[in-house]
């Protein structure tokens, strides 16, 4: 079975976020019909990423975004004229796409896991790409 | 061709360990009977990964997990009340999948490339979610 | 539809570099035919990775390697023999593979998106290999 890449709109406030996107890959992967198969969930950024982690308590993405900001510091001797050669590497660290399992129709994720879009250069309009594999 | 999703069962021992899941990845490829297509293996947990690499010298994975722990410093201001921000951090860096190539109905790997479970705050009980996408 | 797993081989020429395989990736789905699916990138080292990140500006794959180089230093009180755990690891956080949707025939990146080989560990003779998986 074919399926439409379905593109997600996210507007970030802040230079460096986490945005959950769980809801929206689900009803992606709702709308496609599939009940069984992968959901590729990829960003289409530089200075951006996909990453799976807890969305029970908000301080582990703050956690997650301090600590990414101390290992990755925004200014280190970089060359690159845009001043956000930081926010590149963290989108090679994090990266650029996640796949999921689909099961009965939905993500078959952990009980704490969330998708979250990773914003390092914000604030920004972004999007990023749900695309479902079917084996029905 | 549809496949069933493959739960490996993995008890870890030590806070932070890599565990090879290299035969238990191998036999449930086999055992889909899956000749062509992909294997995702997925970890359902938000202090864990998976990773491919060196499965030669036990020093390698050693040296990765010690070095991990230098660059995401165990305490470091987080304000997460479980006190392990850093096994978060860890699981985004790391990964929560791998995607490998299936030929000839098994998985496609460098001469010397495991599959690793990476237990980041453990000794726990974990699981790795195996789906192969078949193309036969 | 089944494809066959393409090989690209890529002759690094410094110890650390990035060596852009966009093209290399876009004729390999170009030639399996396939309008609609994903594609896998897989590198078949240890020492070696995949990302996506920008390819407009050289001074981002420089500054990202630099960086790199500074997180990850390549003499830290390792054990493995070989003296090269740093590399391992650096593959470890950026990844031995990078999965990108297909439609109409291309891989859909982002405008300043290239497809990044990433080297650890040279000068090598070195390998990725590009599955393609079909839903036409």
């Amino acid at each position: 079975m074919k399926t439409k890449t379905t593109r997600l709109e996210i507007e970030t406030t802040e230079h460096t976020q986490m945005v959950e996107i769980t809801e929206q890959v689900r009803r992606a992967v709702a709308k496609s019909g599939v009940r069984d198969g992968v959901c590729l969930v990829f960003v289409p950024h530089t200075t951006a990423a996909v990453t799976i982690n807890e969305n029970a308590d908000p301080d582990v993405v703050r956690d997650i975004t301090m600590e990414l900001g101390k290992i990755v510091p925004w200014e280190d001797g970089y060359r690159h004229r845009e001043g956000n050669a930081a926010a590149h590497l963290k989108c090679s660290l994090v990266g650029a796409s996640e796949t999921v399992i689909i099961e009965n129709g939905a993500p078959l994720l952990g009980t704490w896991q969330g998708i979250w879009f990773c914003e390092f250069d914000g604030p920004r309009r972004r999007k990023a790409l749900v695309k479902v594999i079917s084996e029905d």
